[in-house]
């Protein structure tokens, strides 16, 4: 061998840097308890100018508090902090760009904060490194984003640091584990902590993985985000909702699925008990679910439909439903949901047969975005559920109906379905010759455009008009043809040539309403199982319980 | 709304089943412990005919005292089980269907067991629900293959059932989350169980989602799969080393990898602190890793290469030196690693820029799989981490180089690199007409054939004789005519007109080593950092204990 060169006697530098830092707060600490009221001096001593750290904005759940002390820091002591959030969702996210405390963001979703990061963005306030998808970017914590420091939230904890998170564990095991078991630093708020660890309902966390709990001023935000008001769904949603059961779930057999946010999926959950059973179709499609606790999914549940539901995250309000379904939800022994994330994305990614989804634009050849000029919304899960994993090996029916070769190593595809209406509220269409994305990306020195979910992944689109069977398309003319005969007057459906949409039905490439044994007199708001937030609740026997602002009833 | 149906009072069969099950078992248990002797009853008592259990065998460790248990059992008591598991490598896991206890099998890979499925799939004693990576495996845990019981393997426990896993973690998270939230039974065997939970180094697993530990007759066995011994390096496998650092790494910036097990591989691990120092490559390329701690790459972290690696599993006799490297490895509070296949496996296929790998048998195509006539090998991780991850939207270096097009909607792709001897031991040629798998697929009723890799998804073969950049093919007939120029003279090399390669290199569709600057005189076993077992030892200051069988220098 070689002259053994002079070796770097320092392979512990995160371990004693940690310690430094750990040194300098025991004196405020209790154990691994930290007092409410020094958390902003707390966190000046734990976090370095330049770390990159990790604070937990989820879909639903919020480390609120910590969010809100770290934005009072000294920007003199903390700054230049490079941000790993899921979601950006409170304002006082952009309020740490704003005062000079974080610089860069990583990030997957931004809801209610998008136009302001695309603001801050062309100001020069803010530096993106990338949009991701859930699971990327958890996946890159254990690669080249290992973060120095992470911020969760739990809803209980003892004084050994054992967490309990409630229903709502969605993000928190993925996040913790990248910094617990590389010398990063972790902090939990709670609501609540107690003497005895016996009194916790369970751990879904080990103290042995948790540096510091600290009991937040307030318990943690919870953001109903998958909560949808059947009265606001319109006939028109019925109609796509029928569709998407005859032409889609029924035709190749889907048994195992997700459903995305939205009026148009709701639908379809809330028709299941209705025009589902009608064909008979209980027990053959729709069992097995990768999911939030849908409020609308209640009628299906107790119906029989559904056999299970995997959760990223909980819905406020369902937690005593869940808790009251154990057969259906994935619950512990304390009753209460376990949620997770990670792993629901895994299962949204490689076991279910269908993701169907909705966006703000579509083009001519299907490719998506929620990226739209002054708006920067980030992609969530659906580039992760929105594709064909190819790394798949299992087959299932629907799975193996897509295949269109006789290739000896043909495989199987995933249904990716995009159900849109062709016009967006207000007149603007859905359906695009080019995506805003494609200018912002360019604008904002994007390496790549931000696209949510690409075209070639796409296996159908479903419209007010009918379904694009795409997976079929023999080449991109035929793509094309295909999307534009399902794209109303929108500038992509005015290229379409009328004349050829009897072609397309005859070669089973487009279905109109008819083909499928679709009756439009029959959309009607009729067919929802339940028509109000008030039915949902009846048909929970009272255990769903909604949120303040939507007991309008 | 509809009249409300009669529902079904019953929303908790699974907890309630699991409850009859604990009753039969309490009073040979004391708390969550059960003893030693009796673990064949009470196997007998916790499992029903027809039972999906998921059994512990992974890559290295083995619950194996479980599964010698399990085979125990009275098959006329328990039998017909749906055997779930990611790695079948022990002689027990099929006497569990040559004894009837066990009818059905899903797993993601079988090593020295291959053979005997195969025998046993042809006799009619076992069948094949699918043949899975990973982490489709665990997804489908959370979907259509939740288990009612789950048996695992752990270093230590205390009396309430907290799991200290040591540094082969592996698989049991992801397995153990299946069960312990939707009312499966769970069940650790433990080398040792302690009174007090503070004698546990830490908590890998928490109490609360385990039924019961049982102390192990005798340790769980690991099996030192990624241990590759240097002397068995050949000067082919340096040369293909130095073309792999100089015609992928170096060119395309690769920073983050994983790589698989193989001799090919291990070679350039070893010449990186030599070839790759001489190129001036360090901190440029391989730095960020996910890997088993393969004592091959000890030379490249002793020498400063190596940033960080996050691991599958654990390897055998690499405890202390990984131990002593915090800053490259993922260790605990306790200094011991964390390993986490789920999250290594998810890091492997979102967040590194490069897989490469080797297979048993590759097509004209570049499609290969390790199932050959006779062998039902299984896929492990490779169909996972070998496969352009459509949903990722986070750009690199090495994955925008791979841009072909000027489309503005163009994304990168992840490099997937075959690595392949024309030649196999023995005369076989690797490269080949036709897969095996093909043919095994048919004849069993499987209803795609078994292919590890498609080759739409290899985006570089690299042989003895050149690199084939496939990801620059035009054309199929091209694709085909760059593989056939690296293919030597195997029956798909003899299709390549020797005249044709000039033009193939001019357009750098493929590259001679001489086009890459690698001199073939230098690729000799000098520049390998460790010649053997014992240099590896010298490397690592005597921290790395090879397993008796490495020991023979």
């Amino acid at each position: 061998m070689p002259a053994r060169p002079q070796l770097d006697a320092q392979w512990s530098k995160r371990r004693t840097e940690k310690n430094r830092r750990l040194d300098l707060v025991r004196h405020m600490a209790n154990g691994a308890v930290l007092p409410t009221g020094d958390i902003v001096a707390v966190l000046e001593a734990l976090i370095a100018p330049g770390d990159r750290v990790v604070l937990e904005g989820n879909n639903q759940k919020q480390a609120d508090f910590l969010s809100r002390s770290l934005a009072q820091v000294n920007p003199a002591k903390v700054n230049q902090l490079h941000l790993i959030m899921p979601s950006v969702s409170r304002p006082e996210h952009l309020d740490l760009f704003e005062r000079g405390i974080a610089r860069k963001l990583d990030f997957a979703y931004a809801g209610a904060q998008s136009l302001r990061i695309s603001q801050f963005l062309k100001d020069g306030l803010l530096e993106v490194g990338a949009i991701h998808t859930y699971i990327e970017l958890y996946a890159r914590l254990y690669v080249d984003l290992t973060p120095n420091v992470v911020l969760v939230a739990g809803f209980k904890a003892d004084r050994q640091g054992n967490l309990y998170t409630g229903s709502s564990t969605e993000d928190t095991p993925a996040l913790v584990e990248a910094a617990a078991f590389r010398d990063g630093i972790v902090i939990a708020q709670v609501n609540e902590i107690v003497d005895d660890p016996a009194d916790l309902p369970r751990v879904d966390i080990p103290g042995s993985w948790i540096d510091f709990v600290v009991q937040a001023d307030k318990p943690f935000f919870l953001e109903p985000l998958f909560t949808r008001d059947p009265r606001l769904i319109k006939p028109v949603h019925v109609l796509m909702a029928m569709m998407a059961i005859r032409g889609v779930y029924e035709r190749h057999q889907v048994q195992s699925l997700n459903h995305g946010i939205g009026f148009n999926t709701a639908a379809i959950e809330l028709i299941l008990p209705t025009y589902g059973e009608k064909l008979g179709l209980k027990g053959k499609i729709c069992k097995n679910w990768t999911l939030n606790p849908h409020p609308t999914l209640i009628p299906a549940i107790e119906t029989g439909w559904v056999e299970s539901v995997h959760c990223f995250g909980g819905e406020l309000g369902m937690e005593n439903y869940v808790a009251a379904r154990p057969d259906v939800f994935f619950t512990g022994k304390d009753g209460s949901m376990r949620s997770n994330r990670a792993f629901c994305q895994l299962a949204g990614q490689y076991a279910v047969d269908l993701f169907i989804g909705s966006t703000l634009q579509m083009d001519g050849l299907g490719n998506s975005s929620t990226v739209t000029r002054g708006r920067l919304a980030g992609f969530g899960g659906a580039p992760n559920m929105g594709h064909d994993p190819r790394g798949r090996r299992h087959a299932s029916p629907a799975w193996l109906d897509l295949i269109e070769t006789d290739d000896p190593l043909a495989r199987g595809k995933k249904l990716v379905v995009q159900m849109v209406e062709t016009f967006q509220g207000g007149g603007q269409p859905t359906i695009v010759e080019t995506l805003d994305a494609v200018e912002v990306g360019r604008e904002s020195g994007m390496p790549i455009a931000p696209v949510m979910i690409y075209g070639d992944d796409v296996t159908h689109v479903l419209t007010e008009e009918g379904i694009a069977y795409l997976y079929k398309a023999r080449s991109l003319e035929e793509r094309k043809a295909m999307l534009a005969a399902v794209a109303g007057v929108t500038p992509i459906g005015m290229t379409h040539d009328p004349a050829n949409t009897a072609h397309l039905r005859q070669e089973g490439l487009i279905a109109l309403p008819e083909d499928m044994g679709v009756n439009r007199s029959e959309a009607t708001r009729s067919l929802l199982a339940a028509k109000s937030v008030a039915d949902l609740v009846t048909w929970s026997d009272g255990l769903y319980e909604p949120p303040a602002k939507f007991r309008s009833w």
